[in-house]
């Protein structure tokens, strides 16, 4: 699918491959509270009383290595709680409580503390408590300086406030909200692609160095979002993560409806253009690796969203529109 | 503390230090509806309505390599859910759903669903749903032929059935329940001391592969412990997992209250004796490290809960007593 992703070590097809059998190992160990096919950023679990929870699990990918090498882990972990609530708020649901898991190779005390730091942070961004966490020494298994990181979060929503494809229809708005950069997708890629750059040299469009452009945490969009949910503004959402919008805004829509996106109504941030020049990577593989400025769409019925979203100080904008026949055209 | 445990590369100050740390970063990322000082094995979030969520994330240690170096990763999964669920269970709550993290240098979709496939009948084991999870590939940063693992379990209880500290006196009664072996704790120590041995040779106690023996899946302790928490017959639980009955029985305990042991009350199963002859290990690091064949520990007011305890197949007896005096004695 994504030859340049490919070539840098993430095999798509593996994961697509991997994913089926794991649905159906999952179906095996279900519970009758569980609920199928709605939502699909975070899983549903009903516990009764017209209430629901949400959960989520995910980690920062390989940007974590970057953080490492580069001596700046302090933000990870916002990107590590941005990843979990972000899903969590796809389904409409309040994110409650978020747990890390972190293994090292060697235990630094004020190492772990450091990206404990983050997801406390990421935590407050995301109004969850951080209800727990384990740490973990894996000597003589992972390298000294090596981590791994790992984060889940749960929510709740009453019954009937899920979002997701069963409240969208065809000519539903698509809202786009701006990314702060490559959050925490692409970067097996991105890694390849600076590699042997000085990092803290300045980026040519900011002026920042490229080191802090490539680690921006990614934006938290739990705030906004709810409030526009709370509101009833909002019929379904879509996390852009791996993948990018033509993966991910599906899994908001129902079937028979795709998206109709309109590439001319945002601006793709100057760091994609970087990276895309840096590895000549063609447009299509671009939109399967990467947001491209926008970390998540809401589907509404119609630009009431985007008052309450401006005044939360995020420039929120039409980017298209549901339309007959699947898939994401642009 | 444990001399044996440190040589292993497993440095336990460090580990008390980097509690500290985050606990401190943990309060700051709090809310009003996280339970403080109650439970200890699970993070307790109150729903409101009398209701509590309970949550805990752990790993499997370097278990996890050494069942990859064998060739045998088709039971770790099973620890996996059982290092979390039995957490959950210790503060009464039922397991509801399950996540699970999956990390790996490259990614062989038929080994990744070998281990999702251990992991599915652990939660068959524990009553729960595997209610989603993330598979990450980290080339360039992990080996190709690493793994790591994170777990995450959620659990309810009602508020007032909470078991912990609280309702613990002077004069209650230990019931230990067996252990399968080492669970999922003293791996990178148990690594070390089978170093250059057969492991596909029979094990001169029990005539099965050593390597069977060393990866016997840990015990899932989750429905007969609710039945007796049902019944109306637990106190307080502790797991028993790294650091031994030493450090997690007390966890049970309130303030100015011990444990004394009666050591001869239960049988060290022999695979604690070959390891710690192998590396000629002091019975206080054994411990500190090990489970030494009890992987739970009940706090009960009587012996009524024996009855269902064997009823379920648990060949359960009492070990101790609660008495004035804080720590753990035999």
């Amino acid at each position: 699918m994504s030859g340049a992703y490919r070539e840098a070590g993430v095999d798509l097809d593996a994961a697509r491959r991997a994913t089926d059998l794991i649905r159906d190992l999952a179906s095996g160990a279900s519970r009758p509270e569980v609920v199928e096919g709605v939502g699909g950023f975070a899983g549903l679990f009903d516990l009764g009383g017209g209430r629901m929870l949400a959960a989520a699990t995910d980690g920062v990918g390989t940007k974590l290595d970057l953080a490492r090498r580069l001596g700046r882990l302090g933000t990870v972990g916002i990107d590590l709680v941005a990843m979990c609530a972000n899903d969590v708020v796809c389904t409409g649901a309040e994110p409650l409580f978020f747990l890390d898991y972190l293994a090292v190779g060697r235990l630094v005390p004020e190492e772990a503390a450091g990206v404990v730091g983050g997801i406390a942070e990421g935590c407050r961004r995301a109004g969850c408590a951080l209800l727990g966490g384990e740490t973990a020494e894996h000597p003589g298994v992972m390298d000294a300086e090596q981590l791994d990181l790992a984060g889940f979060c749960v929510g709740t929503v009453a019954r009937d406030a899920t979002l997701g494809p069963h409240r969208v229809g065809e000519g539903d708005l698509l809202v786009g909200l701006p990314s702060t950069g490559p959050h925490a997708n692409g970067y097996s890629l991105i890694r390849r692609l600076v590699e042997g750059l000085d990092l803290e040299a300045p980026a040519p469009w900011s002026g920042r160095a490229l080191a802090e452009e490539l680690l921006e945490p990614t934006a938290i969009y739990v705030r906004p979002v709810l409030e526009a949910v709370r509101a009833g503004l909002v019929s379904a959402a879509a996390h852009i993560t791996g993948g990018g919008l033509v993966e991910n805004l599906p899994r908001a829509l129902p079937r028979g409806l795709g998206a109709d996106l309109d590439r001319a109504s945002w601006d793709v941030p100057e760091v994609f253009k970087f990276l895309q020049e840096r590895g000549d990577i063609p447009e299509e593989d671009m939109a399967r690796t990467f947001n491209l400025g926008l970390g998540m769409i809401l589907v509404v019925p119609d630009e009431r969203v985007l008052d309450p979203l401006s005044s939360a100080g995020l420039e929120a904008s039409v980017v298209g529109r549901v339309a007959a026949g699947e898939g994401v055209r642009w």
